[in-house]
């Protein structure tokens, strides 16, 4: 091992080690998720790693098809693919394997996903997934109560609300109105969408601008938001989104009171096999997505779900308390590091004779990194 | 997704969906497991699922090279393995990560793995680790370190210790054995050991015949094979490790005075790049092995570790009781979800209008599965 240790190309680019502290966290930001997603009905699944590619990267999957790494099987002689993201597994487990379940079907899973090039600014090709699908609903109040579950999830992780915002946004509403646009001004008009450029926009809606302009001003907070798209003069074409739009900002202010609620009904980056409603959760501490997620068909069936990034949640969180550590003698009984442990100290056994001196053991403990140790028969404090 | 649905190689083989209740069991025998280990200080550290191969397939690592599959990495051009074992990685993060930390060091983790071919009769072929290393110790009381803890462990997912057996080896006995047998001899002497056919192993043992059919004819429970091996004559060259392999056992025996401890000194199957005292734990209700572990060079540095496979743990556990579901009205404020989550219970809200009947709304919860109800403001039973 040596040589890697003066080696910075130890791991491929974006592929990280966490290290003690940083593993315990993850881990414990996880199961808080976990925990609430299974306290409101979300039953726990999971896919594997790899699937064959015909399977993991069809329907939904296809969109993420550039970014999953091929592995060649040797026993099918089939190709495979490591998987970019999980709710295409999600939705084919919920189609294949649980499709005589009654609906709503509720699920959560957590796992790792994999991708070839980086797509975050923290440029990890490894990420952690925890998400919760809600299969079977289409309607305002289930697109509520992913976002509430969410919520709960996120304070259970220790994020503060007051620094959380969710942002909304329908895709399909600019998606719908490209594809209707003339070719050659297409480019030009999603460019101005993307920058949000009000006078460009103008000049490259053609027959939408209107319309278009409307739907960039009527971005922000969900009270400024609701107000002016409700009076934007909708074509019917489009209408039923800007209403559902609406009607789901509306049940999600009615279900969570105190969350902050924006819309952004020009949004469309990011989004890829999505149908409807969308969802991007951020925190003023961060300026990573802490989750995302919306409307998408599980087969024949309508869909919503977030996916969360324990990590960014983390990033994001209070740091929790870690559990104290109490150096004990190698030899002392395990009725005893029971007791200990019920009391909730990490127990250390240093491997080492048991110092003679009070001090002996204070140093000892030191050196182990505990602010406790074992003297006269219980935890004492000795840092 | 119709076309999978009549498709029985829907997932390559070796690959599998958990589905709800058994990823539920799965992630909850998980947590036990690594809040036992993280109770004897092992801290949890994640190493990343992919590794460049000259590093992850390295040292200790070249013994799984051929299991490993292999993937380009297009940023760098170099290649890349999925990890087939988590123990080398662990290994590798110890010396190039925490190098500094003071010894023992202390580390868990839990992980998937993917090998090309299937090692067990259960074929899987991405498999769930959970592990502890005890790094720097090398001596029979860090031996018994790690069997006490994952016996703690064994414990709390549910397992009747008075089901599980230990076996203990020293698989280096019988490496060094062959190492100088005649190569003409060596095949045969192995065949036999493996077979544990005392008369072929006093046939093919040459000089060593007297102590090979001595040493198998002291596996067994841990006080008939002390006594058999403590009698042995053994060479000067192989005297260590006997010696070893007696106070390993008889240190594990003080330590777990419950335990059901075998030894087998001419074990040597399925273990690699082990360096001394191996370990392997059964369980009388399975046939699979439940952990595999033992010694081996973490770099430089001695170490001891034990990996458990939860899968094969929550077989041979007591099946775990299921948190009770209680069907909610769409409209219930979160507040009163909160409550019940408090109460354990799982809150389902079944996304239909509430029944306007006690009947109505127990057929409802009985289509839900869930035993219990939201009847005047509480949960009661319904079913």
């Amino acid at each position: 091992m040596k040589s890697s240790e003066n080696n910075p190309a130890l791991l491929p680019a974006g592929f990280f080690d966490l290290l003690p502290g940083e593993a315990t966290a993850e881990a414990r930001g996880l199961r808080s998720i976990m925990d609430v997603l299974a306290a409101y009905g979300y039953e726990r699944v999971r896919p594997p790693l790899l699937e064959f590619e015909e399977s993991l990267l069809s329907a939904g999957g296809a969109a993420l098809s550039e970014q999953a790494f091929r592995i060649m099987d040797p026993t099918s002689h089939r190709m495979m693919a490591l998987r970019p993201d999980m709710t295409t597994q999600i939705a084919r487990m919920s189609q294949v394997r649980l499709g005589e379940r009654a609906r709503p079907l509720r699920l959560s899973y957590s796992g790792e996903c994999v991708v070839i090039g980086s797509q975050g600014r923290d440029s990890a090709r490894q990420m952690l997934q925890a998400g919760l699908e809600l299969i079977g609903p289409d309607s305002p109040a289930a697109d509520a109560e992913v976002v509430a579950v969410s919520v709960a999830a996120l304070e259970r992780v220790g994020i503060d609300l007051s620094e959380v915002s969710f942002d909304i946004s329908m895709p399909t509403l600019v998606w719908r109105i490209l594809e209707v646009c003339p070719p050659e001004r297409r480019p030009a008009l999603a460019e101005a969408l993307e920058r949000r450029d009000s006078a460009a926009i103008a000049k490259h809606g053609g027959a939408d601008s209107a319309l278009l302009v409307g739907l960039a001003e009527a971005s922000g907070p969900a009270n400024h938001a609701l107000a002016a798209l409700t009076k934007l003069d909708v074509p019917s074409g489009l209408r039923a989104d800007v209403e559902r739009l609406v009607a789901s900002a509306r049940a999600i202010m009615a279900r969570v009171p105190g969350l902050s609620l924006t819309i952004d009904p020009i949004e469309c980056r990011g989004w890829r096999y999505h149908t409807g409603l969308c969802m991007a959760v951020y925190s003023r501490r961060s300026h990573e997505e802490l989750g995302l997620g919306g409307r998408y068909m599980a087969g024949q069936e309508p869909a919503c779900g977030l996916t969360l990034r324990p990590q960014a949640l983390l990033r994001a969180a209070r740091p929790q308390e870690k559990a104290p550590r109490c150096l004990v003698p190698d030899t002392l009984d395990d009725g005893a590091l029971h007791t200990l442990h019920g009391q909730g100290y990490v127990t250390i056994a240093p491997h080492a004779p048991w110092p003679a001196t009070q001090e002996g053991v204070k140093a000892l403990a030191a050196r182990h990194r505990c602010k406790n140790a074992w003297m006269e028969g219980k935890a004492v404090q000795a840092v």
